[in-house]
């Protein structure tokens, strides 16, 4: 199996959403095909990969860098015994010549080109991504239905609860059980009165997490903590700085709700500084390494074999994202579930066409590799390259 | 003063070496001129900036993230109260809607723009940049004379001591007095032949640090800071993977020589973190900060009052990249001094011409702004833009 070209296109992924940090309204997302020499069907085998939202604009580390890299390495360098694609050695080539630190955009380059680089070899496979993974890593274990979680949460200036009840009604009715709502864009006592609100009209075996975003300054994320300690949350996220690692212990010491935080931590040796550092409880605590912008699944089998040296169990992981190939990560490497963004993102964001959600969970499409060609308006980006 | 246009281009620093981790033959630089509406000698007011070595390819970044907010700001947004650009306000605009964490790459596109203001900015006052930095930050004071070391001390195949030997020479004979050599490319007891060798040559005042370029495990680092012990080196740097804290406080213990590393922790986080955790002695260790790599002279500024609020003075401080955008911050801001790479990363490598270097210290020229003018070959990448 040889890449014989590789194509990456941007694609605008905006959305007219805001948290209590960005504004998303800008955002694209790369794109890219590996072509292969393979045939799937009869036809020719291509791979599939995308970047999850957050950080973009790539295309110069893409096409300078990382693509080079791997058109100019020879089959040896890029592929198993039995002539394979081995996302691993693909990975050290596209690494080769690259200094260590620094992990930030660089890696979701690595990410978008890992993805397609598992596409393709899940395809050759003919297994969908989540029976290769649990296959090779997890003793053929697999989960049928992935724990999902909707976020959103956002606020509705000028009809502040009314705005945010209707967003989450619109969650339960998709079959979510958790909602999430984004906390910290104003001041406490009125997140209180959003908290209250969304917390009446949940149900038995329904829960709400709250995401600050890393907005808060010690003092105020430690003020939350203490306010939020009178509710049962599925979550309090993102209370501070990712990398400040001392207002994340103060925090998860006040806090009697689990904390969760990683989506902007996205490399193995940054992981490690917060497991070492951020004094975070194993059995309570959640993880939200994104694998599509932290060096793709390759680096995040190597944060879970991390993460259980220091005790830490692959179920307290729940990417961020809300993308197909977390979820495939999630079934198939036996994570606690999967963030998701009802209809925001697109075309990037979301699962297979005809995949309701029912309690929370859901299924994955039996098709070979990720299934972006099930996902018919992901399948359209992607169709022309 | 208004910004009328930003004009990139990406510019090759090939050069033949490679470190321990790294080579560099396949290495670009992106050089931007600012062009503004305001006159200096009667001709359009421009400021140049290019990133230092190690990261590139930042293209996408800058032309569809930082450029583009750059701008759409209106003045108020970008210029202090008497109407010139500030360079605080840019950095805040080209901030704008970045997620935190995960500094690499956008630091470095960050750091191009940064560079060019800074130029821009000095050039508008008819000041060279240190003095610009030292009237605004240090009291007016500043260095008339900076201290740089020669870098380099590559491997030479096949002929090992005899090629290190004429390549320090070189150096001695353009007048620096500290040298600084690759180690971790060869077994310990061949890089103890080498720092025999070296140590040598060298006369009274002259000295020697060596580099791992983050090479070592966890025992190798400590095995290599053991033996190095039987020198008086001017630092060991680098010694292992740059964001390992827990490696770098056991090196900090087990030497006596001074440990220097920073080149690879871009932003305030990621230095807060490493003088939280890895242990190093304010009184003997250096950071290597590279402004160009790290968010620009406005997040350096940050870092050093991080720094001096933890015990750490401005003089410990030894920007790594050899280019003049360092220089100038050394002697504005009271560093101890900076890089040098004598000859290679050319373009951008180096100081103005015409600045010998005596008894390893450097002038700075006296034309307003960074001195790129200064410097024939580099002027060249610039003059089109």
């Amino acid at each position: 199996m040889k890449i014989t070209r590789i194509v990456d296109t941007v694609v605008p992924i905006r959305s007219e959403i805001r948290n209590a940090y960005i504004s998303f309204s800008e955002m694209t997302a790369s794109a890219v095909a590996v072509h292969t020499d393979a045939k799937c069907d009869g036809k020719p085998l291509v791979g599939y990969g995308f970047n999850s939202n957050g950080r973009y604009s790539q295309s110069g580390i893409l096409r300078d860098r990382m693509i080079p890299r791997l058109m100019a390495a020879d089959d040896v360098s890029l592929c198993d015994e039995a002539g394979m694609l081995d996302p691993s050695r693909c990975w050290r080539v596209m690494m080769s010549n690259e200094k260590p630190g620094g992990h930030g955009e660089r890696s979701v380059a690595v990410g978008v080109l890992d993805m397609a680089i598992w596409d393709a070899v899940a395809k050759a496979e003919g297994k969908p991504l989540y029976r290769l993974l649990a296959d090779r890593y997890n003793e053929g274990r697999y989960q049928e239905e992935v724990y999902v979680y909707a976020a959103g949460g956002y606020y509705y200036p000028g009809k502040e609860i009314e705005g945010l009840l209707e967003e989450m009604r619109r969650y339960l009715d998709l079959g979510y059980s958790t909602v999430k709502i984004k906390i910290g864009g104003a001041p406490l006592h009125e997140d209180q009165r959003r908290i209250e609100a969304v917390l009446r009209i949940l149900g038995p075996g329904q829960d709400l997490a709250v995401d600050a975003n890393g907005r808060f300054d010690h003092a105020t994320a430690l003020e939350y903590a203490e306010a939020l300690n009178d509710y049962s949350l599925k979550w309090y996220e993102e209370p501070c700085e990712p990398l400040d690692y001392e207002i994340h212990a103060d925090v998860a010491q006040a806090s009697r709700n689990p904390i969760a935080t990683g989506e902007n931590i996205f490399s193995v040796p940054d992981a490690l500084n917060l497991i070492r550092y951020a004094r975070l409880v194993p059995e309570r605590d959640f993880l939200q390494f994104d694998p599509a912008l932290s060096y793709g699944v390759v680096e995040y089998l190597r944060i879970l074999e991390m993460l259980r040296a220091h005790g830490w169990s692959p179920r307290r992981c729940i990417p961020h994202g809300g993308h197909q190939m977390a979820l495939h990560v999630a079934s198939g490497l036996g994570l606690h579930g999967n963030e998701s963004y009802p209809g925001v993102f697109q075309p990037f964001g979301g699962f297979a066409d005809g995949m309701p959600v029912h309690n929370s969970r859901v299924r994955l499409p039996d098709a070979p590799g990720i299934g972006i060609e099930q996902k018919q308006n992901l399948y359209e980006v992607f169709r022309e390259l």
